[in-house]
């Protein structure tokens, strides 16, 4: 994915888990590549004078992960996610990325980047580590309780991410189920598949089960924000789980252990792509510009990749592009709420 | 634990994917224990004459997969699961057992062993391969929409299976949820986790996220059917796409080849803890005797294991027990309605 050179990205200064020298050192990286940014946080705990192409906006207040977001967010206009948030609405900067809490990114960027004309509910958006294969799945817990509509249009959001900033050419979409076939799964489920197997201007492909998800079945998988964040977590968990187990097998006798030892090089791969820091973190979609959201305990290189993965956003209009699949496929909110297809106020 | 020596089951003799053969060798191991079997299945094919403990009542009607479950079973009477449930409900035998379609068990075991006193809803429990530490995890996939009270019950469903069959002491129950607060998750989720937190006769953990499943964080882990569908398919698949990457890395040149051959002996055990065939299937709880479904894929390993299970079920009364327990945390279909504590009718 090229970096999106030239472009500026506002970036969150504040909540890097492995502190202010990590953050700097991952914008560093980015601007290595030519990414222009400009970063809300204490000057001089940062350390980035002199940087080419990072300018440091000086900024003290912030949201923790222990407060809650949303009242936060709202109460104090300094904080520094809020900041970022009102850069890219004035223009000053392309898209945003934060690798502090994502309740207040969520809530900042929401407040400040505004909805793009039609969306219903903005979704968070990872991209899973399937060896080889990168499934983007949303929604991973921006909305906890959906309506049939809300999953047909996370599909077109999902849609247009995969095809405008992941290169996907005609992404296949498939809807998170307890089995392939149309009637199977929750009552939202059943309708968002049968508004999905109708609608124009992207390639459905179906109930796609749990199993499928790790396989890498559909380019694009939907579901609620509950089971996806369920699932996402799970299969953190069980990756860690299972590579610590082989781990301690190899361990277990001498044997055993230089086994491990002569297989880590072939290893390093599988860990580089299961690793977090890879994929620059979650993006929200949905709105009039892209706000990435890092793990909290990224290193550098995770802090650079959510940095590069706005700025890719940004230089590809990433949001101007769902728009306007939104618009060709008619899942905008006026024509949902001319449809009620089930029964919603839009 | 222990093989239910003495007991009888009710064995579905149909169904099993990889032929009678392996049935009927899963049969042979089971009886071996001092298991005693009534397999519901064709005679000559099973070829089980002669062997100790083991009945053939001749049976030539079956439920596949494709068939939709509940006429299916409703329909035609005589076959071979809808009879094994009715041979446990004359007291022929103590607890039943099949490799079937899960969907046509779950309809034979509701309609001919019914319901325990005051339970709603019965679910789907799998014990997950979690390394070292098994979690009972329902509901699996019985009930994709829940109210509050559903997922109370099941807590209590699911404690009372561990302790009496599983043998874990004051078994620690968590409810599945996108954070440890009492606050989030779907509405029904909050409800229950407000109705648990007030529950006597069980030790309620709190909720558990998707990321502490495979790390053992409760002994039972409740969630609805949709959410618990999707994560144990997740959770197996993600399982086989790691493991698969690392034979491949192993596979990827000659040090790394030599490397996974010395570790082979040290993964056995891991692979033996994470191999469906260990755990013997999935346990209907909820009605007056034990159900349970095994794998379609299940090697006689795992047919034997499924039968083992059932018979332990009936050895120690689990539906009794279970029983008892409902009555004494008041969480029966009538306690419940006279609280209504969440609106719903009971």
């Amino acid at each position: 994915m090229p970096a999106g050179r030239g472009v500026t990205v506002a970036l969150d200064g504040f909540g890097a888990e492995r502190g202010f020298g990590v953050l700097a050192e991952g914008a560093r990286l980015a601007a290595a590549d030519g990414i222009r940014l400009r970063v809300f946080g204490p000057p001089r705990e940062l350390g980035l004078d002199g940087v080419d192409g990072v300018e440091v906006i000086p900024t003290s207040e912030w949201v923790g992960n222990e407060d809650d977001p949303v009242p936060a967010v709202r109460a104090v206009k300094e904080v520094s996610v809020v900041r970022a948030a009102r850069d890219v609405a004035a223009g000053r900067a392309g898209a945003m990325a934060s690798p502090g809490s994502t309740g207040a990114t969520m809530a900042a960027a929401t407040f400040g980047l505004r909805r793009l004309r039609g969306v219903q509910r903005p979704a968070l958006a990872v991209r899973l580590p399937v060896p080889g294969k990168p499934v983007l799945f949303l929604d991973a817990g921006a909305n906890v309780e959906v309506r049939a509509q809300h999953l047909v249009q996370f599909a077109f959001l999902g849609a247009a991410f995969s095809e405008a900033v992941l290169g996907v050419e005609r992404p296949r979409v498939g809807l998170l189920s307890v089995g392939e076939e149309a009637g199977k799964g929750r009552e939202e489920t059943v309708a968002a598949h049968a508004l999905l197997s109708e609608a124009g201007g992207i390639e459905f492909s179906g109930n796609v089960e749990g199993s499928d998800l790790p396989a890498g079945a559909a380019d694009v998988v939907v579901t609620d924000g509950f089971t996806g964040n369920v699932a996402l977590k799970l299969m953190e968990g069980t990756a860690r789980t299972v590579t610590a187990a082989i781990r301690d097998a190899a361990r277990s006798n001498p044997l055993a252990a230089l086994g491990g030892l002569l297989m880590r090089p072939a290893l390093g791969g599988l860990r580089r792509e299961l690793h977090p820091d890879t994929t620059g973190g979650a993006i929200l979609l949905g709105l009039r510009s892209i706000a990435v959201v890092g793990h909290g305990s990224s290193g550098a290189e995770g802090i650079a990749n959510a940095v590069r993965l706005a700025a890719r956003c940004a230089e590809v209009d990433a949001a101007g592009r769902t728009a306007a699949l939104l618009r060709e496929g008619g899942v905008t909110r006026g024509s949902l709420a001319a449809g009620r297809r089930d029964g919603v106020d839009a």
